[in-house]
This record gives C-alpha cells, sequence and structure tokens, in this order.
C-alpha cells in the first residue's frame, strides 16, 4: 500500500491518490504522510478529501505537522483547522511554535478561533484542558425521532453523537442521554421521559484530568460531561482521549519512579540537551544523599579493616535491600495510582508488608547462607551475612511500602518513592545493621 | 446515600430500595453492596431489578461474588449468569472456585453455557478471551431504518449498538457500519452503501491482547471485530475493555520492571504465600548475581588496603551508576510499549545515550569532584571518583538504554530488563572501572 502511494506521489497522479485514500483510515494515511519526503507530503496531503485531510493531520507528528505548516498556503491552513475538533485544534495550537500559530489561528474562522482560546484558558492537566466544546445538546421536550432529526443536522462535527446532553435556559446539565436509550425506546417517546436526570456524573471544568480517567475506569461511559463552578455544561471528555490521558499518566509515572523529571514528549523527539536536563536532578540529590552510606562504611573502617572479608558481601547486600524495596513501593505506588489502594490501608500494607518479608527474606537468607558457607567455608562469616540479610530485606520491604503511603497521606506525590531513593534509604540501613551484626557474630567468635 | 441505603436495609425495606436504587448508576450500588455487612447485601441484592442486578454483580470484587453467590438462590444465580454479557460471565467463571462455578452453570440457560464455553477456550491475554460474541450483525440490504428497527429488537442484550457488523452468508465479516454513519445518511440508504468494506480494521482470536489495545490507541474505534483464522467474524472487544487491558498491560509492566512476576489481583486480595512467591525468584537470581561484583571487590583487596578511603566512595558510584542506568532502560522499555520506539531505532537511542550520558556523566562527575575535594582535601582521590564516576554514567545509560532493545530483538520481554538486572550488570562494570582508574591516577601521584 505504501509503495502504491508513494509512486502515485512521484508521478502526481491526484487523481487516483484520492480515491486510494478514500478508501483508507485516516491512522494508516497518516503513516504514509510521515514515511514520505516533504515535497511528497504536500501532493498526498493535497489530493486528500477536505474533511479527511484535518482528520490525518490531526493523527501526525508533532514535527510533521509544524513542517507541512509551513508548506500550505493561508485558506488551506485556515480550512484544516475549520474542520479540525475544537480540543485538537487546540493541542495543535499548544505544540507549535508561536509564529506557526499565529498563521494557523489568522486563517481560522472567528468561531473556531473563540473555539480554541476558550479551551486554551484552562490548566494544564485539567479536566477543562482536555474537553471538547462539541457535544449534541437536546431538549427535554423533543421525541425520539426529532432528536435524530436534530443529530442528523448538526452532527457531522461533533466529536461523538452517542451521548446526548440535556441543559435547562440557563446551560444547567439536567440529563443525559444516549442514542443506545435513544434507539431502544419508541420514535414518539420524550427526551425528557427517558433521559437519565438523577445522579449525574459529572467533572468539574478545574478538577485532575486523573479524576476524568477514574469516572471512565469506574463507570462504562463513552463521554463524561464537564461542567463549571455554577454546574454550566461547557464541554465533554470522549473516551478515546481519555484512553489518551490513561497512557500519558502511566508513563508520567514510569519516570517519575526512575528518577526523572515526567517528559510529555516521545524520546526521539526530544533534543540531548532537554534528556540530560530531565534526569541530571535527581540524580545529583541521590548522588549526594548516598555519600552517607560511604559516611557509614567509614565509620565502620576498624571492622572490615579486621575482616576485609567482609566487604564481598556488600554489593550483594545493597543490591537485594534496594531490589525488595522497590518491589514493595512499586506494588504501594502501582495500587494508589489504579484506586486498590487508600490511605486508610496502612495498617494492612504495614502487616502484610512484614509478612512477606518474614517469608522472602527468610527464604533469601537461608539459600545464602549456605551459598556463601559453601564458597567461604567461614561459617561466622556465612551467618553474618545471612543474617543482615534477613534483616535488610525486612527493613526494606517495610520502609518500601510506607513510603508512598506516608507521601500520599501529606500531599507528595507517591511515585516519587520508588526505587531510587527507597535503595539510598535502605542502603544506609542494611550497612549500619551489617556492621551491627558483623561486631556481634565475630566477637562470639573470638 | 449510602446511609439512607443501610438504613433501608436495616429496616428491611425492599420497595424503597427498589425506588432509590432505579436512579443510581450500576457502579454506585455495587460500592454500596460492597460495604454492607453479608446478610445487608443479599437484602439490598434482590431489592434490584433484575436487569441491574446483572451488571451491579458484575461491578463487585471476586470476593464480595464469591459470597453472594453462596446465599442466592439457585433460580436467581442462573438469573444473574443469563443477564450477564457473556465476556463478563465468562470472567466470573474464570475467577471464582470451580464448585461454586459449578452451581452457577447447572442454573444458567443451555444458550449461555455454551457461549460462556466458547469464550473460556481462547488462551489467556488473546484476543479471543477478551472478546464479547454479543453484537449487532446487519445485512447490506437492509435500509438505515430497518436497521434501526432490528436494532431495537435485538440490542438490549448487545454490548455497544453503536458499531454493526456485515458478514456474508459464510459469516466472514465484509463489512463495519456505525450508528454515527446511519444517523447521518438517510433512513433509505442501504448498508452495503454506506458501510465501510475496504482496508477493514480487525484481529485474529489467537493475537496478543496487546495488540487490540495498539490498535485502540491508534484508531479512534468504539469496537473492534475479532475474526478467526479463515476470517469469520466471531467477536468483538469494546474500548471499555480494551481500556482495561490497557491498564492491566501497565501494571504488568510496572511489576516486572521492579523484578516480580506479573499479578492480576488487587494487593489485598492476595494471600501472603502469593506475594511472597512472586517476589523472591528474581530477588534470588538477583543476589546470587551480585556475588559477581563482591568477587571484584575481594580481586581488588590490595587496591583498598592500600587506600581504604576508596571505600567510601563505593555505595555513591554503585547507586548513582543504577539510577542512571535505569532511567535508560525505563524511558526505552516505555517508549517501546506505547510504541514510540521500534528495535530499528537501536542506532539512533544508541547515538542519542551516549550523547546525554556524556552531558549528565560530565556533570555529575564535575559536581562530585569538588564536593569530594572540599570534604576530604585529597585531590588525587577526588579525582579518581569523578573519572570513575564519568565512566560509570555513560556506560550505564548506554547499557541501560540498549539492553531492552536487544531483549526485544532475540524476543524477549523488555520489561525484564529495566533497573534490577541493569543495576547488577552496572555495578559489576562500575566496580572494575573504579578500581582500574584507581590504580592509574594513584600511581600516578606517587
Amino acid at each position: 500500500m505504501l509503495e502504491s502511494i508513494k509512486s502515485l506521489v512521484e508521478a502526481k497522479n491526484v487523481k487516483e491518490l484520492r480515491t486510494i485514500t478514500e478508501d483508507m483510515n485516516e491512522a494508516d494515511i497518516a503513516d504514509a504522510v510521515e514515511q514520505l519526503e516533504p515535497e511528497g507530503r504536500v501532493i498526498l496531503f493535497r489530493a486528500l478529501r477536505k474533511d479527511m485531510a484535518a482528520e490525518v493531520f490531526a493523527y501526525l507528528s508533532p514535527d510533521t505537522k509544524e513542517a507541512l505548516v509551513s508548506q500550505l498556503t493561508a485558506p488551506e491552513l485556515g480550512r484544516i483547522v475549520d474542520e479540525l475538533f475544537l480540543d485538537d485544534a487546540a493541542d495543535l495550537v499548544e505544540e507549535l511554535p508561536a509564529d506557526v500559530v499565529k498563521r494557523i489561528l489568522e486563517n481560522a474562522s472567528p468561531e473556531t478561533r473563540r473555539g480554541i482560546n476558550q479551551l486554551l484558558q484552562y490548566q494544564e492537566d485539567s479536566a477543562g484542558s482536555i474537553m471538547t466544546t462539541e457535544y449534541i445538546s437536546l431538549r427535554p421536550d423533543m421525541n425520539v425521532e426529532q432528536s435524530f432529526k436534530h443529530i442528523r443536522e448538526v452532527g457531522t462535527d461533533k466529536e461523538t453523537l452517542y451521548t446526548c446532553y440535556v441543559t435547562d435556559p440557563k446551560g444547567i446539565l439536567i440529563g443525559v442521554v444516549t442514542v443506545r436509550t435513544m434507539l431502544l425506546s419508541q420514535y414518539a417517546d420524550k427526551i425528557g421521559d427517558i433521559m437519565t436526570d438523577t445522579n449525574l456524573i459529572s467533572v468539574n471544568t478545574n478538577d485532575d484530568r486523573e479524576k476524568v480517567t477514574e469516572l471512565f475506569q469506574k463507570y462504562d461511559f463513552i463521554a463524561l460531561p464537564v461542567v463549571d463552578s455554577e454546574k454550566h455544561l461547557v464541554g465533554i471528555v470522549t473516551i478515546d482521549d481519555a484512553m489518551e490521558v490513561l497512557e500519558e499518566e502511566s508513563t508520567e509515572d514510569f519516570h517519575k519512579m526512575a528518577a526523572m523529571l515526567p517528559m510529555d514528549e516521545p524520546y526521539l523527539a526530544m533534543s540531548v540537551g532537554e534528556l540530560a536536563r530531565k534526569r541530571v536532578i535527581w540524580l545529583m540529590v541521590l548522588m549526594i544523599s548516598a555519600t552517607l552510606s560511604g559516611s557509614i562504611l567509614t565509620h565502620y573502617q576498624s571492622v572490615f579493616a579486621a575482616l576485609p572479608a567482609l566487604i564481598a558481601s556488600i554489593p550483594m547486600l545493597m543490591d537485594t535491600g534496594g531490589n525488595a524495596g522497590s518491589q514493595s513501593s512499586t506494588l504501594v505506588i502501582r495500587g494508589l495510582a489504579v484506586g486498590e489502594l487508600k490511605i486508610r490501608d496502612f495498617m494492612k500494607v504495614f502487616f502484610k508488608e512484614i509478612r512477606v518479608s518474614l517469608l522472602v527474606g527468610g527464604g533469601l537468607a537461608v539459600v545464602n547462607f549456605f551459598y556463601k558457607y559453601a564458597m567461604s567455608g567461614d561459617f561466622l562469616l556465612s551467618l553474618t551475612v545471612g543474617i543482615s540479610l534477613f534483616a535488610t530485606v525486612i527493613f526494606a520491604q517495610t520502609v518500601g511500602g510506607m513510603l508512598p503511603l506516608l507521601a500520599k497521606a501529606v500531599g507528595f506525590d507517591p511515585a516519587l518513592m520508588a526505587a531510587p531513593i527507597v535503595t539510598t534509604i535502605v542502603d544506609a540501613g542494611s550497612l549500619t545493621m551489617y556492621f551491627a551484626v558483623a561486631s556481634k557474630v565475630m566477637s562470639m567468635g573470638a
């Protein structure tokens, strides 16, 4: 398919390109556009049907969008922006450089411009910032047949028509009715009679967008209404946008948990300087903190001067402690993120982690003892390492499980209490325990 | 709301309970059921309208479902299972104990039983295992009005009615038509003329469920058809189920990346033994691997015997190396998971990580040098630590970035190449470099 598009683009066969693309999905056409040379992109893009062109445009990567915008004429640009769903147009305005945005907005219709500006006023990561204002409103005295007629007239540029909203004359949301309900009712049924008008689920424009994804996960909705502080309906969020947010929120957590500032651009699109900046800050903080563990080693210098063989187990203790702790913190962070765990589960998590770590630590310690004894033949040394490992795992998993909950309780982001910080804390603890145990056990031997 | 339900349940006021719940969302009723005592649950549950009861049941936690099943009569159970969407019923059968399942299936209609058994034959994590067989089929010679009539007749127990499927007499998928298209067409338009019949996007029953979520993210669908190897339509996956899968896949990656076997039950629902088993295996493997780093320390014993101050920086080097490496591996693993990165980007990632690590490593090394020098006043020691840190970060970020791509290239799960394994490898490398640098620099001073 891509090959035939490429040769048609080279032959500048616009007519045949139009015929081929008519049958293609917009996401696939966008893939093809991405893979063409800049001159070829414009040829393919101009061959598209007007309404398809806008949708294809919405699927393109920011870089390609920017390049394409510079190649298109003013009226072409205006048409695309007018055809885009308003939330996509607002996203476009946010991700392109200011001079490109200026060119775009100049060529859009006044109505589109107003819509975009309205959406841009909401704070990043708020429900308002991911909503669209293009929804279908119905009146309660319409019947199903009239509603279908209305949908047929105004539906083409609405993001979804499957959930329709009913407002009172002041614009306050009074009901929701799905096309499912309408299709399963009679044509003569009144919207006011079949709509849901109690326990309406909605979000406020200022609510965090995570609340939106939580509601989509709790209720099987296709769209969710967004209201302002006076309960006026101002927009809707559709499930495909919520799914995108869900993916972005997970990515953000992955980044934070690996001690990076969250990035909202794809890896390959980020500059080396930007990538370095996002990574270096936490590494710096953790590097300085890790000197604490170093000073513990210095403090106990006399112990390992007397028995240098102790040093060989330091990496194993530090790594196992870090790994064991990050298991617990990962489970709790993710549990909090998906709503399985709440702050009130603190004691439950605490007792569970204690018991799990007794089993895990015990298992590891026994295996390690025999392994170490087989390798070194030194009973007291193996005993020291085994006991220290046992204590380290218990300490690591308890700390790892509690820290994210504590962070959440005092209003910090639990995702920050992940492997890197847990490891730093656990290292200090496990080294201290190691030397304490060593002093005790070795003195028994002496 | 919960309070009034509680008091109505206590008063056994079934009539009022029915009235209140009629207006509530099923997910909220399920929340209320969860919070009642066992006897109260049955009272509330029996007060529900029959079709609502099944939906409420689908929202309950596995434990509550199991408890409730034991309290309900055989005919009540049969009705619930018959009313459930088939994919929910199949999930129920998979998550409940065998004796409970037997009781349920005995009371379901033969048709439901056949449907459930059909769904159960698909492999876990396949598209077949998450699909439902309850979709709407239309014939190409129907017009829109007839289609709406058909939907009205058969729609109530279909998971979605917004996307309808057209098959030929042999059951082969030949077209897809959305209610959106139908609503925007004329009542007399023929389905065969308005349906999409080229480039149909579908998945095979045996495809991995991750492919399903990828397609939902690429295309803005509400449902996706599932076909067998001969292209017969056998079911559909709806977007709300895909969203759940997306969440589960992310959770699985979080678990794997923290060196745990993936768990599909909530943290609080898992037994201590089960949790310990999921965690201990990788810890054991990593513990044994970490002894490699220990043997490096033993090997260079003479170096730090000559200069014990070297030991103080070992935790900092190990931790920073581990953190730096896991940043890179996290970025690449997540990039692969969301489809931003492909195996073919190997060289791009390689060169990017080299350059980023030069910046990050350089910055950290300079800060560390001055910090160490200010603390110790030992120029050569500070130089040794600074150079080693620089080399460690470059090594860590390059290895961290490459390993997941290599794993993917040879068919392993990239999520396994995360912090724990990267740390173990980087530790061995950074300690070796540290002692090599120390020998060189110190000999300069001598």
